[in-house]
């Protein structure tokens, strides 16, 4: 290669290198949970353009076909038959948050349920106001998870959708936890506190996560200070949505 | 110019082009209004810094210390003594949103009142789910405005601060209101609905708006569906403020 095309070329892949990689401590979110609760289930960012903004994180697919876990860069759909399916890049998102995941602490854990861990995660989180990546890798005695099915238009609201959702109960399941615990502030736009779910380490089974018993496993926590809202434009519906109640009662049934 | 470096050279402009220039259609903001009303007056983000997300905005600054204007690039602080200094890049804010002006729609203004503008722009804005940069040159044969003085720690709630804040009457006065309309969801992050500020032509006068009335005046509307929350790493004293509450009725109090 002749050498005046070294510096160009160097240049070149710092340019794509930086549009490629997704910020750190950035946690990216398209559209708003009230959206969702109130029954905006039509998608608007492909999986694709969602691996752009990280590799890592948690949401819903168009039409409310399924749960959504980004592990590792690959995008993994729990539908409503409890079997998990890779979707194609092309498969948009009504509601997806995802991070570039880089751990900065880590802790071993071992005999906790649901609300002995987040004890455990609440002791090891510095500060409420920000926004925390959680992924857990472990063998769980039980893991009980729900997913949802698509939904046809007029779309009904999420709450009555979760009142008849298909429920999975996993006994000595290993696997991995994926998730957020955000701030109270983001109520009407994001889940305040945990929101998690899972998938088997053999990617068989998972969805969002309604209770467990983890017998050992090691949580490691990625601590982030930006978070990044994208309305997405083309929601020709959501004018006509009701996004003026507080639907904290509904995320409460829904998330239980 | 050897003619190897033309390319090397492109690039290397390319790239400081895109790390230069802000995003569109995308506020950017510094901490949350729920922090700031708690009494988090600590500044972080340099007005450097805050340049560096967008031309255009509003704040406040290190120990409340008066009301700011950004626009067209450039900072303006009106202090409580009702003037309008030019603070050094270096001067922190505990509290600002900026984003990138580029008007969508304008729109001509005649004889109208704060409650008035608002309806006029309420019928101009599409989606009420999405943020919008509201730009207004106007001649205001009244212009009622606030600002607010530095203070000392332990600092007091915001609410106390402003119970006592000077208030300026201007009359027949050219300027520019500078200032947001955020969704409601933004609550307890920003303040749902307008929150304007306002600096005369001859840059001597200014401060958040609490009334006018309009003479004559454009409109300019630029609609921004992403929103950034940079929440301060820095902020040791955060925790200990109390942030679980709804402090509406405190915003309410102090924008009014």
């Amino acid at each position: 290669m002749k050498k005046q095309w070294i510096i160009p070329l160097v240049l070149l892949f710092c340019c794509i290198g930086c549009a490629a990689h997704p910020p750190v401590n950035t946690v990216t979110q398209t559209s708003t949970i009230d959206v969702l609760l109130a029954g905006g289930y039509d998608g608007d960012m492909t999986c694709g353009e969602l691996l752009g903004h990280g590799d890592f994180g948690i949401g819903t697919f168009d039409r409310l076909d399924g749960e959504m876990i980004v592990l590792d860069g690959q995008v993994f759909q729990v539908r409503a038959d409890g079997r998990v399916y890779r979707p194609p890049a092309g498969l948009k998102t009504p509601f997806a948050a995802v991070s570039r995941f880089e751990a900065d602490k880590s802790v071993g854990l071992s005999n906790l349920d649901y609300p002995g861990l987040q004890q455990v995660l609440d002791r090891e989180i510095s500060d409420p106001h920000l926004f925390y990546a959680i992924r857990i890798a472990g063998r769980f005695s039980k893991m009980h998870t729900r997913s949802v099915p698509p939904q046809e238009k007029p779309y009904p609201p999420l709450a009555e959708v979760a009142a008849t959702q298909p429920e999975f109960e996993m006994e000595d399941v290993s696997g991995t936890i994926v998730g957020y615990r955000c701030p109270a502030y983001v109520k009407g736009i994001n889940v305040p506190g945990y929101h998690l779910h899972f998938i088997s380490d053999d990617r068989k089974q998972g969805g969002h996560i309604l209770g467990f018993e983890l017998d050992e496993g090691r949580a490691e926590i990625d601590r982030c200070n930006k978070f990044v809202l994208i309305m997405p434009e083309s929601a020709e519906d959501r004018h006509q949505l009701d996004l003026s109640r507080d639907r904290s009662d509904e995320l409460e049934k829904v998330e239980k």
